[in-house]
């Protein structure tokens, strides 16, 4: 497999991911700040010119966060990172619709590409509404945290999607509600983590 | 059940999936332009304080557009409105993604609601860039179209999104690529469509 990602980005998520089940994988870096996503070489890939873009074993491509995390979870059911039990995969998946379409979407974004929801004039003003977004977004998961450490009773791909936008929270200056705290400083003790932070050169 | 929704917002793609299983289901305006979605009363029901939020026969509050139209399709598997076959439910799983976290997120709601990406003086240039993003959006979901009809090789979960982008698109004055505009002219005959134009006062 191949994961066309771009150190920091939500593709981020797919290498903790696919890390954490032993999927060994090809990362390829596509650089979003010289526009290389959105040149013809890697739209033929990608007509959505986004990562993260994961090329399959059988050459196939598959797009979208949410998806690509559902689809490795489905691979690896032994790790049991998308429950089987019908409301509680419901429960995870609200997660990480949540984080995908609101807080990552709207409020993340505006924090680290302000650049794509106005002028450059109103960079400040844009990334505070970021921010509002996503202090606004992770109390709201605090309130449907069900336990002390993970989202579900058991770790899920909701919770590395947390994990990441905590990380961009964190990185923001913004404080982290307690359980999210909690999830956050678990998940850096994993190893499929700490090496991706390695990989993508955080630490 | 009942659902709680603004006319024309996406939580009408709810209402139309509801429909087309024929489960029953109150219907429970918020008036999105007076704030309504914010005050204490409806935050108490749903914290995130949006629309589509469905509150369930067993009183739990479900929320976020995809997840709660995949958890109707899991309750009515006779529709077949989401693949069993892996694949193939991962591919509309992808689409659903696509139009929410992109397409409707950064798109259709810059059309709809510029105030929410910037000041009044900005209002024409939001719009258009709305524009921009929903039409490069459909024109990407018009190269993943399967056939000449459906998004996949049945009516799924997947049309009815695509069908609420395409109407949004033709509101605003925006072509529809053929095959979008063959799912669209297909989706309107659909009696939970037409049903859901009327109650919520499109036609």
């Amino acid at each position: 497999m191949r994961l066309y990602f771009s150190p920091g980005a939500c593709s981020m998520v797919v290498r903790m991911v696919l890390n954490h089940v032993q999927e060994p994988f090809e990362a390829v870096p596509v650089d979003l700040s010289a526009g290389e996503q959105r040149a013809p070489g890697f739209r033929a890939i990608n007509s959505k010119g986004k990562v993260p873009t994961l090329v399959r074993e059988d050459g196939s491509v598959l797009t979208e966060l949410g998806t690509i995390l559902a689809w490795v979870a489905a691979r690896h059911p032994e790790h049991g990172l998308l429950p089987t039990d019908n409301e509680a995969r419901t429960r995870v998946q609200e997660a990480v619709e949540y984080c995908i379409s609101t807080i990552h979407a709207l409020g993340t974004t505006r924090i680290f590409v302000p650049s794509a929801f106005g002028k450059a004039e109103d960079e400040e003003a844009i990334k505070a509404e970021g921010r509002r977004i996503v202090g606004e977004g992770l109390r709201v998961l605090e309130g449907r945290m069900a336990g002390d450490v993970h989202l579900a009773d058991e770790l899920s791909i909701a919770d590395f999607v947390i994990y990441w936008l905590a990380l961009g929270a964190v990185m923001s200056g913004l404080p982290l509600p307690p359980r999210i705290h909690h999830d956050y400083t678990a998940m850096q003790q994993l190893d499929a983590v700490r090496q991706s932070l390695t990989d993508e050169g955080f630490v």
